[in-house]
């Protein structure tokens, strides 16, 4: 009973996802779904990014929480436009709270829509939220084990960012280790990795945001559409 | 109709918890549940309490994983038994899937059973799974303001223990600020520091569920259960 619940709930969001998809298509809005653990370093991630950016992309964030609004205000002190999501405990966000958010962005001139997801590598993956681009944040500090522990979110994702790499030297995680979990899961995936707080490895992660954002506009993403 | 749906499971949960719970008292066994985000050092923390532990407490350990069985192979490593649950998928363990782990399980003379659950900050600390104890665990390379994030498990614990207190001078994480959230929250949790890695801080934790067990046997423990 429960798996069919989930079923008919995942169907619904498909549903949304793709009017999502749509929507963001025709105001030629490149959105990404930015998915990690709590404490992974997503907010840092999209803040160094937005840095990156700045007075040349024209970004929004959607972000989402279960209570609290300190990620918006993170973004919106760097006079982005940022959107709260409360989702009242669930552990993830859905197509619904997307398309909710998006009428409350102006989309006109809008080049990247930013969204981090609910803190959590698990339940992300299985909502698809109409994105074009969808990335995996894990830090060193979460171990090397967590492709082969968590599949769903490597698999599913267009590029892995391996972030506090500042801290490597005080961990065992293995770079090479990871990086073949997630080939085998997903050959195709870029792997970045980067130390945000210092500002390293931003500009790689930046450079195949906007090959992707030429590719859409080329309508040359067809592939990764669903 | 997903919130009712979503009721309607935690209802069945909770009756399924409760028999695991008086089954648990009546063989005199002390259940404890590890939540955490993955990579947050639960297995880690385990495994130093089960050494501490080592010819004093006859221990056992339920893991709970999507995928894989890396865990149970570090606990079985130790020479303890452990159940290995893969949850095909869902991010939390549930009553029933515990319910058929204790049915693996030989309980006579057996005094601790920690469960470790599926890493996630989120989902866990809404089932209820029949335990006496539970403990969320956080890294500090997670950052500080996880408990202002995700309430509920650090709302519902008995206790917190902070990990991978070796990275404190790589990270910019205050353990005042935790503190007075968790409190804040949850003014009877016990609240301790660990580096499990270098046996810092496990002690402390170890005696702690002594005594839990001493006072379970004395039956003062009624006011944990529900």
């Amino acid at each position: 009973m429960r798996i069919v619940a989930a079923t008919k709930i995942l169907k619904a969001n498909d549903q949304i996802a793709a009017e999502n998809r749509a929507l963001l298509a025709s105001a030629g809005v490149c959105c990404v779904n930015v998915i990690g653990s709590p404490g992974s370093g997503k907010t840092t991630l999209i803040e160094a990014l937005l840095k990156h950016f700045a007075g040349r992309i024209r970004a929004a964030v959607i972000e989402g929480d279960i209570a609290g609004s300190i990620d918006a205000e993170r973004i919106e002190a760097l006079g982005i436009p940022a959107v709260q999501i409360n989702t009242a405990g669930a552990c993830h966000l859905d197509a619904a709270m997307i398309a909710a958010a998006l009428r409350e962005l102006d989309l006109s001139g809008l080049q990247l829509l930013l969204i981090e997801n609910v803190g959590n590598l698990v339940c992300p993956a299985s909502f698809d939220l109409g994105e074009r681009l969808r990335t995996a944040v894990l830090s060193v500090s979460e171990g090397d084990d967590k492709a082969v522990k968590y599949p769903a979110v490597f698999q599913s994702a267009h590029a892995l960012c391996i972030t506090k790499a500042d801290l490597l030297p005080y961990t065992n995680f293995s770079l090479p280790r990871i990086t073949a979990d997630l080939h085998r899961l997903n050959p195709q995936a870029r792997c970045f990795q980067l130390a945000a707080l210092r500002g390293e490895g931003v500009a790689a992660v930046a450079e195949w945001l906007i090959e992707c954002l030429s590719a859409g506009r080329a309508g040359a993403d067809a592939s990764s559409e669903k």
